[in-house]
C-alpha cells in the first residue's frame, strides 16, 4: 500500500494550475473608497497568504498587518480593508476576528470554500473545497492579490504572472531538488533561514515540515539570527539539526555577506544546504522557494514512512476543543 | 575559578534598579506634532524592547511596527515617530534604518549609550554603557515608554509602576524558579510558548537561552502553533526537547483551553513546564515572565559549565563582517 494515500503528490504537482484558477476567481471584483490599512486575518496557511501579501506590498505606502488572533487591532476602522481568510470557513479565531472587524466597521472581503464565514460575510470569494488548507495556498493568496489589483491598490504586471507560471511549470526541477533536500535532512531537525523580507517563505517551509512530514522544524531570519540564534550553535550537533538557507540573488548585499559568513561559522556544527529563489519578480521568487519546500516536506514524509495528508493530532485537538 | 567571570548574576539581580533608573532618564523629554504611526528599529534586545511596546500599546489606535532590517517601510513619513534603538550605537542595521528614516522625514528619537547613532541623531536618550545589550533591556525599553508617556501617547499609571517594582523586588523567587527550570531542561532543547499577545516574551526566553546558555532554543505562539507546529510533535522525543508554556491568568479563555489540551496531547512526547506571569498590569506580566527566563538562561549556562557573558561567536561574526 502506498504511503501517500490521499495523493498529496498530485495536489502539489497541480499547484501551478491552482494558482492560475485562483487568479481567475476575482475577475471584476474590487473594493472602493478610502483604504489606508490592510489587514489579513487567518491562521496557518491562510495567514501565510497574508505574509506573502506583506512581502509583495513591501514598497507600498499602505501598511499590511497579518493577524493570527481572535481580535483585530483597535486601529481597524472604516478605512481598513480586512481580508478574512479561512479555507474551511470554520476556523474559530478567524470567525471571531471577522466579527470584531464587522463591529469596527471595516471593509471586509472573505476568502473561503464555505463554512460559517461563507454565510456570515457579505462579500465572499468562494474557492474550491476538498483540499488540505495548507495545500490550497494558491487559492488563499491569489484572490486577495486579484481584488487588490482590480482595486488599483497593487499593480500586478502581466510579465510577472507569465514569469511565475513559466517557472512553476518546471515541476520536475522542483521535485528533484525537494527529493534531494529530504534525503539530506534524514532524521535531523531542519532549521530554515531566509532574509527578513522572505521570512514568511522560511516559515512556510517550517510549517510544511510540521504538517506534511510530522517532524519538528524551526525558522528564523537574517540578520536578526546573527544577534542571538547563532550563539546557540555552540552546542548543536550535526546529527541533530540541519540548516537550510533560502537565498535570493537580490538579497541586500550585507545580508548576503552575513549568510556567507554564518555558513562558514556554523558549518563545523551543522550541514548547511542552500536553496535559491528563481526569477526576477517577487511572485516568482516567493512561490519558487515555497514550491521547493512543498516537495521537500512531501518527500521527507515518504522517507519517514508517514502519510503526508492526514494531520491526526490537529484533528484530535479540534475535537477536544469543542 | 567561577564560570560567571563577568558577574552576569549581579547584572540580572540589579535589573529592577536598572528599570527604575531607566524610567528617570526621560524626565521632561517629549515629542510633539501629529503622530499616527510608531516604528521601533533595532536588533536583538533592542527590537524586543519594541515588541514589548507593541504589547503595551495593544489597545492603541496608533499602530506600532518593529523593524529588524536595514530600511524602514515606505509608509514612514513626517507623522511617524521612529525610535532608533541600539545599545552600542554601532549596530549597522539600525544605523542604516535610522538614515532611511531621516530621508523619509520621520520624527526620530535615538536610544543608545553612544556610538555613531549617538553622534548622528539630534534627539538622543543617553543610556549607561558597559553592559551586554541583552542585559540592558530596562534601558532599551523604559526610555521609549517614558517619552511616549510624557507626550500623552500612552498613559502609564503610578500603580502599574509600583506593582512592577513590588513584584520584581522579590528577586529570590525569580532566581529559585529560574534555577529549577534550568535543572529541568538539562541537555534538552527548550521550546517556549506564550499567547500571541505575549509572544515577544517567549522570544526573549529563546534569545536568552541562545546567548546566555549558548544552546539552541525556539519559540512559537498560541493558537498559531495549534495549526502546524503541534503536528511535528509526532516525531519528538523527551530526551531531545522540553516545552515551556508562559501562561497568564488573563489569557483569552479559548487560548487557555488550547494550552491545557495541547499540554495533554504533547505530554506523551515531551515534558511540559508552566510559568505564570505575575501581577495585574501588563508591565508586571511582561517583565515578571522575562525575569524568570533571564535567571533560567543564567543557571542553564552554569549547569553546562559555560560563562553566560561572552558571545564569542557573535563577536567573531562582527569582525568578519568588517
Amino acid at each position: 500500500m502506498p504511503i501517500d494515500n490521499s495523493n498529496m503528490l498530485k495536489v502539489i504537482e497541480d499547484f501551478p494550475d491552482q494558482c492560475r484558477t485562483a487568479l481567475e476567481l476575482t475577475k471584476g471584483m474590487s473594493v472602493s473608497g478610502k483604504i489606508d490599512k490592510i489587514v489579513v486575518v487567518g491562521m496557518g496557511g491562510s495567514a501565510v497568504g497574508g505574509d506573502l501579501l506583506k512581502i509583495y506590498m513591501r514598497d507600498s505606502k499602505i501598511p499590511v498587518f497579518v493577524v493570527r488572533d481572535y481580535k483585530v487591532p483597535n486601529f481597524v476602522d472604516e478605512n481598513t480593508l480586512v481580508f478574512a481568510v479561512s479555507y474551511s470557513g470554520n476556523t474559530e479565531e478567524t470567525i471571531s476576528a471577522f466579527e470584531d472587524a464587522v463591529k469596527k466597521k471595516a471593509k471586509i472581503v472573505a476568502v473561503t470554500s464555505g463554512g460559517q464565514l461563507g454565510v456570515m460575510a457579505k462579500k465572499v470569494i468562494k474557492i474550491p473545497s476538498g483540499l488540505q488548507p495548507r495545500a490550497a495556498l494558491g487559492y488563499l493568496f491569489f484572490p486577495v492579490l486579484g481584488v487588490l489589483n482590480n482595486s488599483g491598490i497593487v499593480d500586478v504586471k502581466g510579465r510577472e504572472i507569465e514569469e511565475l507560471f513559466d517557472i512553476l511549470s518546471k515541476t520536475g526541477d522542483f521535485k528533484a531538488v525537494g527529493e534531494r533536500i529530504a534525503k539530506k535532512i534524514g532524521l535531523r531537525t531542519p532549521l530554515i533561514y531566509a532574509s527578513e523580507l522572505l521570512g514568511a517563505v522560511a516559515y512556510r517551509w517550517k510549517t510544511q515540515f510540521n504538517e506534511n512530514s510530522k517532524v519538528a522544524a524551526f525558522h528564523h531570519v537574517f540578520s536578526e539570527m546573527n544577534h542571538n540564534e547563532i550563539a546557540g550553535y555552540q552546542n548543536v550537533n550535526k546529527s541533530d539539526f540541519i540548516a537550510i538557507f533560502i537565498r535570493d540573488s537580490q538579497d541586500n548585499g550585507r545580508v548576503k555577506k552575513r549568510m556567507d559568513i554564518t555558513k562558514e561559522i556554523i558549518s563545523s556544527r551543522v550541514d548547511v544546504e542552500e536553496i535559491f529563489t528563481r526569477g526576477d519578480g517577487l511572485l516568482s521568487k516567493m512561490f519558487s522557494a515555497i514550491y521547493y519546500g512543498d516537495f521537500a516536506s512531501y518527500y521527507l514524509a515518504l522517507a519517514n514512512r508517514i502519510d503526508p495528508t492526514p494531520v491526526t493530532v490537529i484533528e484530535n485537538l479540534k475535537k477536544k476543543l469543542k
